[in-house]
């Protein structure tokens, strides 16, 4: 049953604890496997990656198709309905568009002593994109994934995409072939983590791997982090809609449906000022599920995890959002840029009732990939510096060593590492002698 | 035995292969025993972080004792040496003024579509550092991990560090008040990382955890991480010193002895254009071997993960250090701006013989918490963004969702995310309605 909460309750506590708590995925444990299909394929390469290939997706490759040639992708996206395309290239140019401004500067100074300081940013020479198969093969992770990483200067991205049965997503290929994609490999699962990890014959290593997957995808990308680097683990998607009276309930509900039906573990949740309001979206959020296509899969998101919150003022609303640290937060009252400034924690922040969260997952231009499961408390969506990696520079004169080297000669004493502090001796008695 | 490798030998990429693949560390595995000292401090709070310390630590506290109190502070520090309060202080300042010019800018603007964008970066609420105890209890890292998060904004910063048999070390607690930190608390260990994960009666949960641990600590870090963010898991110290025949062959071996002397499982190569220069390098490294305080560590280190390439150019010499992508890079070349641009994967660069590496290290500015075992490929050294997260905005204007909304509503439909474009479609029909 969906969650009814006013915090006028007495047990009001109790039950935004369980709210919070409520456990919405059991992921299977398949670390034992994914370990074997990780060593299998740093052993024997691309002839393991073709057979788990055949076996997971009963798709026989060799070396040789194991990528897909750019006529294949020609031929595939030659079937694309123009105003699909038109879309995905709409989309392509507001998220690039968005994520050039998020280029950071390199930065060089020197300061009083003399010492020469600052950061050079650089693009990761190759990257990993992970596009699952079937339900959720999505073009829109696509761009979300590969145009921040070719904003960033990557150099070589690859994508990994499983074709069980051989059947391609023309949409896939599409958006791989806007943002830029240098590979494309019908592979997928725990296979493709590895190959992607270690490389095979066919397939050169990456330095970075990212996107969504499933339970073996994940384990596979905790197994080679370290190797290479990662991002996020996500979990199923949420959003909190904090919205006054003056909102039209079925816009929210369905904004609200918006998430619960990608996945049964999705999560919606609706804080509200007005408990007359409250009730309201609930039936239109009934009323919706009656005929929405994917209605056995959101009705059952809404019934486990959805939640309405009734709050005396919208500064309580404030300090639950904080405590909920929602992936998506959507303000539909008055004033939401005042709202927003107290909402602290949150992924991604939609303002007004114009904003509809689904225009976030396509066409506004902030990406789509986001700090789930509470964790916007100390993590970001993904962005262009996922990409990027920072190397510090220090250059001292001998002006600068002879100012501030005696202080490091010290704390080095301090902390009995000798060679450190002779170091810096070395050359100041160079200098001195000078 | 020191490795000697020219890039003219046959069999060079043979045995280069052989010293980027040695394997320095060998983590015990304690992940059982440190899961079940997590699952003890989340079932039984204080009670169980106590035991653990008298267990451990030989050390018997009480809830009322976990903390370091101010006064108890105030009497440990009073004890530091003047010089060495001085010395601190220095390097507070200096990391404080480079990191505060880390701190990015809150971004806004309105697109031609008429779509408000951008981003606001906000503080992590709460983080805590681990500082280990005995050898490796180090004031530098201490101000290295601590400055950066103050200078983010973090509100609540603690430290736990274990004082075994009730020892403290006197200038961490110096470098603790230095640096702004809020709370100090006198655990360690796999129980200290839980504690601060899960929060105790006496210990409130953080919301990050980052800072330097033994395998236990590492393993704690590894399985919190997703209730909280945590760093890397750094491993042991690594330079690369690339000089021509140019420099004193002292200064550079006490640059290499500088890292080997950390850690028996430290390396230290140089890459040199000047075989002649290679070997007097070596012979002092040998000369400075037979009196260096830790002598045995540094010894063990240079013998057995210690290398010298010798190289026909400077353009080897980047390619190869883009190879092995070192935590610090040291260029002693006439020219090290140049060869830095080569120098594409690297933590930090010290440019110059003028600029020891151990002078990064304390007072230098740089952080010096940076990425090891080749994962300046994809990471970058600690900074302020590792107590930042960004939350994407947008606001849109009916006019931007009737500019941007149908390409939102055709992509959602080519998902079969039929919500997805309702939510958009109810609103451009209100506005096509009036």
């Amino acid at each position: 049953m969906t969650y009814f909460l006013t915090t006028s309750q007495d047990d009001f506590e109790t039950r935004f604890a369980a709210l919070l708590g409520a456990k919405r995925e059991d992921s299977p444990d398949v670390d034992d496997t994914v370990a074997g299909i990780i060593a299998d394929v740093r052993a024997r390469g691309d002839a393991a990656v073709i057979e788990l290939t055949a076996k997971f997706d009963r798709l026989d490759l060799t070396p040789g198709t194991l990528r897909f040639s750019e006529a294949e992708i020609d031929a595939l996206i030659a079937d694309v309905p123009p105003e699909e395309k038109r879309a995905l290239e709409r989309a392509a140019e507001r998220i690039r568009a968005y994520h050039v401004r998020q280029m950071p500067e390199d930065e060089r100074w020197t300061d009083p002593d003399g010492a020469t300081l600052g950061w050079r940013w650089g693009a990761v020479s190759a990257a990993g994109l992970y596009v699952p198969g079937g339900l959720a093969s999505y073009p829109s992770s696509v761009l979300m994934n590969a145009i921040p990483a070719k904003v960033a200067g990557v150099e070589r991205l690859a994508v990994v995409v499983p074709t069980p049965d051989g059947q391609a997503n023309p949409l896939v290929l599409m958006a791989a072939r806007l943002a830029g994609v240098d590979e494309v490999y019908r592979i997928g699962g725990a296979q493709a983590i590895a190959a992607l990890a270690y490389g095979t014959d066919s397939i050169p290593p990456v330095d970075k791997i990212t996107g969504p997957g499933n339970a073996y995808v994940a384990a596979a990308k905790r197994r080679v982090f370290g190797k290479v680097g990662i991002d996020m683990i996500a979990g199923p998607s949420e959003i909190l809609v904090i919205a006054d009276g003056d909102n039209d309930p079925d816009w929210i509900a369905l904004d609200l449906l918006s998430q619960a039906e990608h996945d049964e573990s999705a999560q919606s949740i609706l804080i509200t000022t007005d408990p007359e309001f409250g009730r309201a979206v609930v039936a239109a959020v009934d009323k919706r599920l009656e005929t929405l296509e994917r209605r056995e899969i959101a009705g059952k998101s809404w019934r486990d995890f959805g939640a309405v919150i009734e709050v005396a003022s919208l500064d309580e609303a404030a300090a639950l959002s904080n405590r909920i640290a929602p992936e998506h937060l959507e303000l539909c009252v008055a004033d939401p840029d005042a709202l927003a400034d107290k909402c602290i924690h949150a992924g991604a922040l939609f303002l007004g009732a114009w904003t509809p969260e689904a225009i976030g997952d396509y066409v506004g231009g902030p990406n789509h990939v986001l700090p789930t499961a509470r964790s916007a408390r100390f993590s970001s969506g993904l962005s262009v510096l996922d990409f990027l990696k920072r190397s510090t520079i220090a250059k001292m004169s001998p002006g600068a060593l002879a100012a501030i080297g005696p202080a490091a000669e010290t704390l080095a004493k301090s902390e009995s590492l000798e060679a450190h502090g002779l170091s810096v001796r070395a050359r100041l008695d160079k200098l001195n002698a000078t």
